[in-house]
């Protein structure tokens, strides 16, 4: 069944993007990919309303055509903030950014290999996502091909970490570590850790630069908190 | 075999950008991900070198891992300009994007808008990627499954272009047309202009608003005569 989560108390962040937002995604645990919005919320302590939508519910929206006033490609997740609609994770962690003046780069080059490790980690999660998962006019089903989360489990997931693993260690924006920038957390560190997370950790012992950007989002004081909390599902 | 083409004289914007870049990409006539930088270059008039390497050639250094000193992710488009390589296409466009001071949106909520456009688009291309060919230790090939493209040409295709197409229609920053922010071109018309091209032009007809920003697109005087020059390869 579909539920909403209200999480914390509003804060000088909710001003800044304009009041107390409504993500809108898959009751998926606590993974996926609007788990990051969720991860960037939890970590600049700022409150939201956290609707949860069953994959049943998810599905029979899909079939009566409810989910359309949500989003017309009928996906998730979808963020309401101050009677605007946001749609597309990557583009509502760089508006957050943006509106925060924090979790991005500081100049053009910056912003740019942001940019760039996150659209690897993207990549990454596209194809985990598409390996494992099959969207019909049904909805969303398991991947009618087996042997394709096989071959991304065995040879697409360990390229892309030690793809990212190479670019943080010889990266002179990123080698001094832990983040993608150095001491400074960037939406992109979050995503990178949520893609490791739902591909359970796997990849990481061969990658230790990559496992250190893991382990530094981990120890995070406020997810932390969230990590040990009643609301994180797994 | 890979060739380079020279292109252009340099101009005002190739200043901006840092001198004249070069673009390394597959030799996929006039196709892909690395096309979209091109098309910008072209319409933008900023002179580049284009190498564009053979499959062949590509697959050859991937075995010997030649490649990676190009990228460690061994993917391309690779953009060199001023002595730095560029990864990630949609990260090299935006970085141009700010660099030129154009073919972005001029607030937050633009630029997100542009964003999350893109990634649609982007989401559209790597799918359809996916169904086509498949990455392995060989380098690049044609998918094992041929039922994946299928599938894809019925099902994943129409419904992004449907998707694009509703947003470009309802959404008041896109629905004067005929570009993603109305009059002035953005890097995702680029985008969203290849993708329908790589797709044979399917699902334009179905689809007038997106048909129009594909035909506005084809329409820049500078790509017209892109087209029709002996560089443009299809």
């Amino acid at each position: 069944m579909s539920r909403v989560i209200e999480v914390g108390t509003p804060s000088e962040d909710n001003k800044a993007i304009g009041g107390v937002p409504t993500l809108h995604y898959f009751d998926f645990s606590s993974r996926g990919r609007g788990e990051v919005v969720r991860l960037l919320f939890e970590d600049a302590g700022i409150a939201f309303k956290d609707h949860r939508i069953a994959f049943d519910d998810f599905n029979a929206q899909v079939k009566s055509g409810e989910i359309t006033a949500l989003n017309p490609l009928k996906s998730l997740p979808v963020l309401e903030v101050g009677g605007a609609k946001y749609f597309q994770s990557y583009a509502i962690l760089r508006l957050l950014a943006r509106k925060l003046g924090k979790y991005d780069g500081k100049n053009d080059e910056e912003r740019y290999y942001v940019d760039a490790i996150n659209d690897i980690a993207s990549d990454w999660r596209t194809k985990f996502i598409d390996a494992a998962f099959q969207s019909t006019a049904d909805g969303i089903g398991a991947s009618p091909n087996p042997e394709n989360l096989k071959f991304h489990k065995a040879f697409t997931g360990p390229k892309f970490a030690a793809g990212l693993n190479t670019h943080l260690s010889t990266n002179p924006l990123s080698s001094g570590g832990p983040f993608v920038l150095g001491k400074e957390i960037t939406y992109a560190d979050l995503v990178i850790f949520q893609i490791a997370h739902d591909e359970d950790w796997a990849n990481l012992e061969d990658n230790p630069r990559l496992n250190e950007l893991v382990q530094a989002v981990k120890a995070r004081p406020r997810l932390v908190e969230y990590f040990n909390s009643d609301r994180y599902f797994n």
